[in-house]
């Protein structure tokens, strides 16, 4: 466990990292200059992350990661109304679109390597937690009877984030946001519709 | 223009480099080997390929392109009952079970570089006919009262697709298919539903 004082530190050094490789690319980052930007010294550096850049990307990717569902507030923490829904909706359209085809977390997963366990981890966390909160907005609609009974929140909210990542995968590749926008109105639409009658 | 036995040299030698870059991965394949393979000469192989490895790869991405929408067949070109749809959403869900995290298309686009416009226009493409080609099944399904009017065929394409993407790019990190299957069966239940009431 780290002192109060430690994990500030250690946020700073990452904090710093996440900032040199936004502004110069992952392939030009140096240890010496997120020593320089976050006011540490190597001993500091190697304290904190004993495994040396490897593990420091790692705690980056973690937290671009957490920014992702960051970005996403506070309208996916409060799914509760039709509107909420909609705002959310604008919101995830809205970051990716200004994201465009530079994803800060697909450049570190990609430097980590794709099909390692740690980067695995990182990204399989993050959709876990985006995947959860989604849930539980099915469920509190599904509760104040707005979405019909028949549908299973679990599966809803997973098909949710496949349609985001594809969404996405798609933007990144062409440019466009419309096929991102059809698979969320699509799901939205799904969960709107009043019957499950067949 | 190609005579039909130059198309069908050209076939031959795309051909055996798809399975050499399957049997022996991307990087380990050389021209020699290829043209051993497909029993043709260097100057044959610069004659249909000028540009040398780089443009044989993007022949053999459009080869596993191709490959994409045929293993969806016969299902994807007759979409004309819920029972095919249901057909055609087994056969892609066990496509990419089987494929797991090996995407011939994908280390080819890798290696040709995902952002250049060789690459891109080959995805493109690819991903512009899947679409198409499931917009008129929805085209046929409406036609035949099967499906409500309120459902746009192109948005609804489009939205599949995204889902699609989504759920392989999970299965290909999470070694799971159930985020492509919960997210093909909420499409296919929004098209099933009876009602555009909210």
């Amino acid at each position: 466990m780290l002192t109060a004082k430690g994990a500030a530190t250690r946020d700073r050094i990452v904090a710093a990292a996440a900032a040199e490789i936004r502004e110069r690319g992952i392939s030009a980052v140096k240890l010496d200059d997120i020593g320089r930007r976050s006011r540490t010294g190597k001993s500091q550096l190697f304290h904190y992350f004993p495994d040396g850049k490897e593990q420091l990307l790692l705690a980056v990717a973690e937290r671009e990661a957490e920014q992702v569902l960051e970005d996403q507030e506070p309208h996916l923490g409060q799914l509760t109304s039709w509107d909420a829904w909609a705002e959310w909706r604008d919101a995830v359209v809205e970051k990716y679109r200004r994201q465009g085809v530079h994803c800060p977390l697909g450049v570190l997963i990609t430097e980590i390597g794709r099909h390692t366990p740690a980067a695995q981890a990182v990204t399989g966390r993050l959709l876990a937690q985006w995947q959860r909160r989604l849930e539980s907005g099915i469920e509190e609609m599904k509760a104040a009877g707005e979405i019909r009974a028949d549908v299973d929140p679990a599966r809803a909210a997973a098909a949710l984030i496949a349609a985001i990542q594809g969404g996405v995968a798609i933007l990144m590749s062409s440019g466009s946001s419309t096929h991102l926008e059809y698979a969320l109105d699509l799901c939205l639409d799904y969960l709107q519709l009043s019957t499950g009658g067949r």
